[in-house]
């Protein structure tokens, strides 16, 4: 297979939504134009990103919502479920734990952990908090896929370190912070003020 | 000025967070290189980052930190604050209004609009949930500089043409389409779920 490239992926992971909001509306069929203006990007541009998959859309009468839905799904690694940590039960972290999207696509997060003592122990979306002190431990008797980090930026390094060495593969990480990890380690970062200082940088050289 | 791509932006945004957490510890120089390693890059790459703002390290003593804090701050256009609005009372956007980084980065959440009867009038964070029917009056009273969008995925572009309507200039978006907006709107898309896809194709795809 080609490389994909991430912003690639991002569209694809778009058109699968939109897919997906066809087939509930019974539609059966799709063009590459109508993906193209859902998308705010071009025909062109959704026929190359499709064309990874390999040629499988008909001309003239387009894409089938449903092929073209599974073929997404399975580039993307949606066919199956995917165990999902959560290291931080702060706000963001609360809010993470309870997003609908997440069981929807099928990331299931199954433990919450925080070194608070007033947190551990205490239930959050049916989960118990556990210690943070735990993770190796019940990463080896119990690994998982992903790793969201929800920590403050100085406890961020040290828990992925741990993650890492627990043998955790990808991360989510929330903490206002550049994570070093090994090259097979894949870490995707959001920060949200920092979302907020690009727009601020472009209100600003308008 | 050279444009600066948004990766720079993002960089910048970076090493501000590094210089504040440096001055914070009394540390009153610094070098590329150590920038570089905590940004998780190279030295030449952070020389040029800056040099976008002309030359002013000193060589072989490194910037002053608080020097460059305020130069990074100017470009970033954070030396004054900003009146943000929050459309979508749910539960990210609970995190978000309480997000502290907000409103130490200058950025002042001044009100929040929901379509739920159940939540208009409701306190969140002290402010006052306003029914969404009421944003182009507000907006007429007193403009804002950005809007976040947590929506769900079908009401965001009204709510998106709306507040474009109304003078807004910046969008953080937080529901799961892709939006329409004029040439001299800005838009930045986050997608929690979108995040983990893009883990899970690279589990998939190793």
């Amino acid at each position: 297979m080609r490389k994909i490239s991430e912003s690639t992926v991002r569209r694809l992971s778009l058109y699968l939504r939109f897919l997906e909001q066809f087939a509930a509306h019974g539609q059966t069929t799709i063009s590459s134009a109508e993906l193209a203006r859902r998308g705010g990007t071009t025909s062109a541009q959704v026929r190359k990103d499709l064309s990874f998959f390999g040629s499988f859309g008909k001309r003239g009468l387009g894409y089938s919502v449903t092929e073209l839905a599974a073929k997404i799904r399975d580039i993307l690694g949606l066919r199956r479920t995917y165990r999902v940590i959560l290291v931080g039960a702060g706000r963001i972290g609360g809010a993470l734990v309870q997003y609908p999207g997440f069981r929807q696509r099928g990331f299931h997060v199954t433990a919450i952990y925080d070194k608070d003592p007033h947190k551990v122990g205490s239930r959050w979306n049916g989960l118990v908090v556990r210690d943070v002190r735990h993770i190796e431990a019940d990463l080896a008797k119990e690994p998982t896929d992903i790793a969201i980090v929800v920590t403050p930026a100085e406890a961020a390094q040290d828990v992925v370190d741990r993650l890492v060495h627990s043998g955790v593969k990808a991360i989510l990480n929330f903490a206002p912070v550049q994570l070093a990890v090994p090259a097979d380690v894949v870490v995707k970062s959001v920060n949200m003020a920092l979302e907020l200082e690009t727009l601020s940088f472009s209100l600003s050289n308008r």
